[in-house]
């Protein structure tokens, strides 16, 4: 194996080790609401310094790919596909300590009802950052495909939470803090899914050199074929 | 001067461009808030599409720099940064776009009294979006940190609008759908604010070899020093 290739290997490994301290770090703080599991939480603030490290050692082995092999084509758009992947797993690193800041704020609140739906999206969040990496991993479209289907999803059962929530606050004024906390993991469950959706954008790109990022027809194209 | 020096000058005035019509599209979609302009907060709309164009070309444009010129060192570092930048500009794009929207939503309602605070955040954060640019452009530290002390400035004015959109809604529930749309232009200013901390950020990297990225100390030292 060129030694290209083996650093190449080296940053996807790196990359997979990130996702799935993403994945993780989605689960917990969604525990740490859902389940008032407060070790949980905790664990996400903790871990969240090694997402940042890694963060930073991909983005210096990425630019040192570029810098000392000078990789033409198919291998330069991997270098900065991957790149960009890191930038958008670490911001899903960010978005999980916001939720598992919620779940700290709301350990010691009653549970109210539309809490129902959290664990639902939250699944389907984890489920895409899983996924969208394996695509870009194994170059498989269909499974970054599959991503951007799971995204529509995450924002019907957002936009149900919302108009849940909304009626609660107005029925419980006395209990709107605690449901704007919700408001917020839902939301930044959403930005979640919308990072991984990024990734497999990157990914159909990177695969079949189609671009789908502004290409609302082609993407519901995309869509309407995985669903088919 | 050389052929890449020439390339390196056009993704540069690229990058301003995008910077200049983003900061425009944050100051129209808070007008559209502020003052009821349907027409501004349209155009917000209508040149969205030109903001996503920029970004496919200026990728494109680092791209083929890489492949074509393999710059090495310093060089190398500028074209990574310019394809965060790019990233971050798009999504402040869309943040502004999602403000848009809300101000249609919002355009048949009575003005409500919080309203007060988001144009002052507006005006801070358009005036971020600016500074981080110059500064990446002009290679400017001290600018760079003066983005970093603005964010701090931000913050605070956006914990200041949640607590008072949050007692606003306890004392008229039937008006939370309004007041929940003013909460979330709130937020979309904060995280455009963000967007431009991380490219100031990537200036600091850039220009000093900082990675002030993960290191809040180092952060708030910047920003002593800025404040000072």
């Amino acid at each position: 194996m060129r030694h290209f290739e083996q650093e190449l290997e080296k940053l996807k490994s790196k990359l997979l080790e990130m996702s799935a301290l993403v994945e993780s770090a989605v689960y917990r703080s969604v525990q740490g609401v859902v389940e008032k599991n407060e070790e949980l939480a905790q664990e996400v603030l903790k871990n969240e310094g090694r997402i940042n490290e890694l963060e930073i050692e991909i983005d210096e082995l990425a630019i040192s790919l570029l810098a000392l092999q000078a990789p033409l084509a198919a291998d330069l758009r991997l270098v900065t596909a991957a790149i960009k992947i890191n930038n958008d797993l670490e911001r899903m690193g960010d978005l999980s300590v916001s939720i598992a800041q919620s779940a700290m704020a709301l350990m010691k609140e009653p549970v109210i009802r539309p809490l129902i739906d959290i664990p639902h999206i939250a699944g389907l969040a984890q489920s895409m950052v899983r996924k969208a990496l394996d695509a870009f991993v194994n170059r498989d479209a269909d499974l970054a495909r599959s991503v951007l289907a799971s995204d529509d999803a995450v924002d019907n059962m957002r936009t149900a939470s919302y108009h849940e929530l909304i009626s609660f606050m107005e029925n419980n004024p006395s209990q709107i803090g605690q449901a704007l906390y919700l408001l917020s993991v839902v939301r930044n469950l959403e930005r979640i899914a919308d990072h991984s959706t990024n990734i497999a954008e990157d990914v159909l790109f990177l695969v079949k050199g189609i671009d789908v990022r502004h290409h609302n027809e082609e993407r519901t194209q995309a869509v309407a074929i995985q669903q088919s």
